[in-house]
């Protein structure tokens, strides 16, 4: 946590790719290994006002600027199970992202205000790979198996 | 793919306890390691009786008795992102899965007329835990971190 975080390229980056990529969708450059957070979560019934929203959206805010932040992925359907995925580079960087005061702080409103229950993992990514509609329709994981 | 998985406990067990978990849910006693496929996917622009849905449900079917198979999670929000984690003992189990015919029929289908991009992970769960709202507010990572 030390003051020169905003000078750091690595997190100017971070910065750069989460603003600009669609919603929600994590894609970066860094290959395997690395590690991923998979938070799954039922909320309680939403009220306006609860202040879920903005602290979820202030939580990805802090994230991005954390050291070792390389993403996140996260979708929550009509029926309030909700799963976010954060990648990081280490367990280390993972460790201090739960460390943060504020993180610490959104973490004990959830218990008592906004989740029924959750389940929380954390992996290590060994192969990533991804596809895009420009791709055509061969498998990303076996190039070879179309003769597209 | 023998035909005596029918008989099997563990896929016995597997198939009860996913009919009777909330729907989307992954909570299994498996402990780590073990293996996540993380699953993040842009819809295409969804139409009545695209066959999306029933190949979805199709596909949990099948993977529930699949050897190896321990749960899944799932989650897509109205902007029709969504992101599907399915856990697995080892990566041969993953290896078998993402070779069944059906499974690979389905996944040229996606790329074909329900994807707009997806990524796909593959992960091994190192530590895992969950809280349920019965449990209290303590943190269950951080188990001396409150008085509660």
């Amino acid at each position: 946590m030390s003051a020169d975080h905003a000078l750091d390229p690595a997190i100017a980056d971070s910065i750069a790719r989460t603003i600009a990529s669609p919603l929600g969708r994590a894609e970066f450059p860094h290959e395997p290994p690395y590690y991923a957070v998979i938070f799954c979560s039922q909320r309680t019934e939403e009220t306006p006002g609860d202040g879920y929203g903005d602290t979820a959206d202030r939580m990805v805010a802090l994230a991005v600027g954390q050291p070792g932040y390389l993403g996140v992925e996260s979708a929550r359907g009509a029926d309030g199970l909700g799963i976010t995925v954060s990648y990081w580079r280490g367990l280390e960087d993972i460790r201090a992202w739960r460390a943060v005061t504020e993180h610490v702080a959104a973490r004990d409103q959830g218990r008592r205000d906004w989740y029924r229950h959750y389940e929380l993992r954390i992996a290590k990514v060994e192969r990533h790979y991804g596809w895009e509609r420009a791709d055509g329709p061969a498998d990303p994981a076996h190039p070879s198996a179309t003769g597209a």
